[in-house]
C-alpha cells in the first residue's frame, strides 16, 4: 500500500507538518523504520529518539517539534497507529464458507456467511452467526452460541451452552466453560459439585491464548462488553468482570469475585473469591488481593495496600537490614544509658 | 424435572421443615432463586440472606430456623446440593459409540462401550476402557491407557505410555506427559536429558483446563487417587501428589517434590523441587515453599512460615513505615540523651 | 538393549572402576535401580545413597569411591546420562510420511521427508522442512515456516507468518504468534492495535506445554538459539530472549523486554515491559523484576534486589514481630529515661 502523508493525515484526522506529498508504504517502529516508513511516538520518553529515526514521517502528539522531520500531529498517536495498521494490514483469514471438512453435528445452525475451517467441530444445536471465523481444531459444544463476526482461533474450546457475543476474539488454546473447581469436603472426600451454569462473554471481548474461563456452578460466569484479557489468565466460576476492564497475563481470579467497570489488573495478580472490586480500580502487578476495593482506588502489594502506602512499605522493606542494625545499636545504647542512670541514681 | 420436598428430602436423607408437598423444578443460588426453585446455605455467613430469598425451599444445616420458609435440614448442605444437581442435571455427552470420523490407529484397543467423538486421535496399542468419553481434538499417544468411565474433554493431549485411571476427568487443554524440563549445563549447553518415564494418574482424579503434568525423567510422575487439580497448574517431572489432595489454580510444583495425602494448596503457590510435604498440610495462596513441611502444618508466606507467625509478620510489614519513623525518632532521642549524659558527666 | 560396562564407558568416554564385563540392560534412578540397571550420581548430596543402591553400575564424577560397586567415571554424569538415555531410548514417533488424513492447504510446501500425522493442518504457502514431525491437532498458519527436524507435538498452534528454526521442539498446547496485548486507552476504549509483526524461534529451542509466545506489534518477538522454556510461560510481544537462556515454568515477561545470553529465570517470576536484562543474569524464583539488570548479576525478590541483599532482607522480614516488640520496648525505656532526665534537670 502506498499513501501520501496528506492522505494519511486526512484518514486519521491529523495535521501534517512538513512535506505532505511524502509517500509512505509501510509502518515500522522508531528504531527499525527506514525511508518510506511512517513511525510513531506513543510515549514522551521516546521523544529523544525522534531525531535519530530514519522514518520518512512520524505520528506525534500535539506540540511536538522536530526540525527537518515530517510529522502528522494527532491527539493520540498510539490510537492513530492502530487505525493506520488496520488500513495497511487488513485482517485476512484466507478462506470463506463452511468447509466440507469441518464436522458440523446435526441440528447445528451455521450461518452460510460464516467461515468454518476444516477440522473444526460444531456441536448439536450450536448457533454460529454471520461473519464468524472458526479455525481448525476449534470445539464448539452443544447449544453454544457464537455471535456475529467473532473469531475463534485454532484449538479454542467452548463447552456446551456457553454464549459468546459479537466481534469477540478468542485466541488459540482458550478454554471457555470447563467445570469450576467445586468440591464438598475439599482435601477429604472431594465430592464433586456438578457445575451446571454457563459462561457468558459479551460483545467486543478479546481473550488471550490459553486463558481459562470456568463455567458457573449455578447461573453464569460473566465477562462483560469490551473486556480485554491477556494470556494464561484464570477466571473461576461465577466471576463477573465489568465492561472495559483490562486484565494482564497470568492473573488469577477466584470464584464469585466481582470486578466493576474499567478495572485494570497487572500481571500475575491473584484475588481470593467472594470479594467486590469497584469501578476504575487499578491493581499493580503481582499483588495478592484478599478483600473488597472501593471504586477509584489504586492498590498494590501482598497483602494489598493503597498504592502510595505500598510504595512506602517497599521502600522500608529494602532497608530492613539497616533498620535491624540501627535497632540493635539503639538497644545497646539505651542499656548503657540505663546503667549509667542507675549509677547516677545510686550515687544520688 | 419436578419433585416434592418430601421426595427430595428422602433422596438426600434430610428432614423437611415446612410444606413437604411443595413442588421443586430447579436449583438456583440464593440471590437468583424464585418460586419453584430450591437453594442452599453452604456457609453460615449467608444465613442473613435466608429471609430475603424467593426460593420455595432451602437446603440448610441442622438448627437453622427461618420463619415461613421451607427447609430441608441436611448434615452438609453443600454436599447435598452436589447430590441434587447430579439428579437434576445428569451429565450428557450427546453421543455414544466410536465415531467413524475418529482416527484410531492400528493396534489400538478401544472398548465398543466407549464414546469416541469425531476428530479424536487414538495411537497405536493405546487402550480405551468402557464408558470412556473422548471428545474432539483429543490426542491419546501410543501405548497410553485410559481407564473405564474417564472423560477427556476437547483438545486434551495424553502423550505416549501414560496411564490414566478410572473415572478420571481431564478438562480441555490438559497436557499429560510432555517432557520434563531437564537439561545438563543449564544456561550454557542446555543438553537435553531425554525424559523416558511416564505419568500415572490414579482413579477419581479431576484436572482443570490447560494444566500441564510432565512425564518423569525416569520412573513416573504420580497423581494419586481422588486428587483434584484446578486450571493452569504446573506439575513437573517425578512429582508425587498424595491421595485426596486439592491444588488450586496456577500453582507450580517443581521436579521430584512429594506431597502427602489430603494436602491443600492455595492458588499461585510455588514449590521448589526435591522437597517433602507431609499429610494434611495446608498452604496459603501465593506462598513460596522452599523446604520440607511436616504433616498437619498450616503454612504461608514467601518464604514460608507457620501460618500464625506469617500473619504476625504481615501485620508488621504493613506497619513498616511507622516502625521506621519510630526508629528514627528514637535514634534522635537517644543521641540527645547521650549528649546530655555526657554534659552531666563532664559537669560531674 | 544390552551393553557391557566397557562398551558404555567407551560410548561415553568414561573409565570403568570394577567389572567391565557387567551387562547393563536398563537405566533407572538410584532408588529404583536393580540388577542389570545402571544409575547415576548427578549431585554430590546423593553420594550417601551410593552404598544402598542395587544398581549394577553407577555413572559417577571423578574421585568417587564406592567399595564393591561398579562405577563409570565421567566428567559430567548428568550429561552422560542424557547421552546414554538417547542410546537406550531413541525417540520414536511411529509414523513417517505425510498422512492423507492431514489437511494440507493448496500452496503449502511440505517436504516428502517430513512426517505429518492425520488431523494436522498446514496453511497456505507454509513450508515444512525435511525430518519435521507434526502431530495431530497441530495448526500451522499461512506463510509459516518450520525448519528441518523440528517436532510439533499434538495440538500446537503456530499462527501465520511465524518462523520456527531447525531441531525446535514445541510441546503440546504451545501457542506461537497469537496477538500481543496492545490496546490504546486501556481500561476505557480498549482500542485494538493490530499486531502485525511475527515470532521468530531460532534453532535448537525447546518450549514447554501450554506456553504462549505472542507475535510482535511491529517487527518480531525473538527466541534465540538453544533457549529452553518450561511450561505455562508467557512471552509478550516484541520480547527478545538471548541464546542459551533457560526460563522456568509460569514465568511472565512483559512486552519489549530484552534478555541477554545465558540468562536463567526461576519459576513464577514476572518482569515488567521495556527493560533490559544483561548476559549471564540469574533471577530467583517468584521475583518481580521492574528495572534493568546488568550482566552477571544474581537477583531475587519482589521488588528485585541483589541476591545477597535479598537474603538479608528476608532474614529480617521473618524477624519483624520481634523487631517490633523490641522497638516498642525501647520506646518505653527511652521515654522513662527522658522522664528521669527531666526530673534530674529540674532538680539540677
Amino acid at each position: 500500500m502506498k499513501m501520501t502523508l496528506a492522505e494519511i493525515a486526512s484518514f486519521l484526522g491529523g495535521t501534517v507538518i512538513g512535506a505532505d506529498d511524502t509517500i509512505i508504504n509501510n509502518i515500522r517502529s522508531i528504531e527499525e523504520a527506514n525511508e518510506g516508513d511512517i513511525t510513531f511516538i506513543a510515549n514522551k520518553k521516546y521523544l529523544k529518539k525522534l531525531n535519530l529515526t530514519k522514518a520518512s514521517a512520524i505520528l506525534a502528539p500535539p506540540q511536538t517539534a522536530a526540525e527537518g522531520k515530517n510529522l502528522i500531529i494527532v491527539a493520540d498517536p498510539y490510537a492513530a497507529l492502530g487505525k493506520l495498521l488496520t488500513l495497511f494490514y487488513p485482517l485476512e483469514h484466507g478462506r470463506s464458507g463452511v468447509s466440507p471438512d469441518a464436522y458440523v453435528e446435526e441440528g447445528a445452525i451455521v450461518s452460510p456467511e460464516a467461515t468454518i475451517f476444516p477440522r473444526a467441530f460444531i456441536g448439536k444445536r450450536a448457533k454460529i452467526g454471520k461473519g464468524v471465523v472458526i479455525y481448525p481444531g476449534v470445539f464448539v459444544g452443544n447449544n453454544a452460541f457464537i455471535g456475529d463476526d467473532s473469531i475463534l482461533y485454532a484449538n479454542v474450546t467452548v463447552y456446551h451452552s456457553c454464549i459468546i457475543g459479537k466481534r469477540v476474539i478468542l485466541h488459540s488454546g482458550v478454554v471457555v466453560g470447563a467445570d469450576g473447581f467445586g468440591f464438598a469436603s475439599p482435601g477429604k472426600d472431594n465430592t464433586k459439585i456438578p457445575q451446571v451454569g454457563f459462561v457468558q462473554i459479551d460483545d467486543d471481548v478479546e481473550i488471550g491464548a490459553n486463558t481459562t474461563i470456568d463455567r458457573a456452578a449455578l447461573g453464569r460466569t460473566w465477562i462483560q462488553r469490551n473486556v480485554k484479557i491477556d494470556n494464561l489468565v484464570q477466571i473461576a466460576h461465577n466471576v463477573v468482570i465489568g465492561e472495559d476492564s483490562a486484565i494482564a497475563a497470568q492473573v488469577g481470579i477466584s470464584g464469585s469475585t466481582k470486578l466493576g467497570k474499567s478495572v485494570m489488573v497487572g500481571g500475575q495478580t491473584g484475588m481470593v473469591g467472594h470479594i467486590n472490586i469497584g469501578d476504575n480500580v487499578m491493581i499493580a502487578a503481582a499483588s495478592s488481593i484478599h478483600k473488597n476495593i472501593k471504586s477509584g482506588q489504586i492498590v498494590g502489594g501482598s497483602p494489598q495496600l493503597p498504592h502510595k502506602q505500598w510504595l512506602k512499605v517497599l521502600a522500608c522493606w529494602v532497608k530492613l537490614p539497616e533498620m535491624r542494625a540501627t535497632l540493635d545499636e539503639l538497644k545497646k545504647k539505651v542499656e548503657k544509658l540505663q546503667e549509667q542512670k542507675n549509677k547516677l541514681s545510686n550515687k544520688g
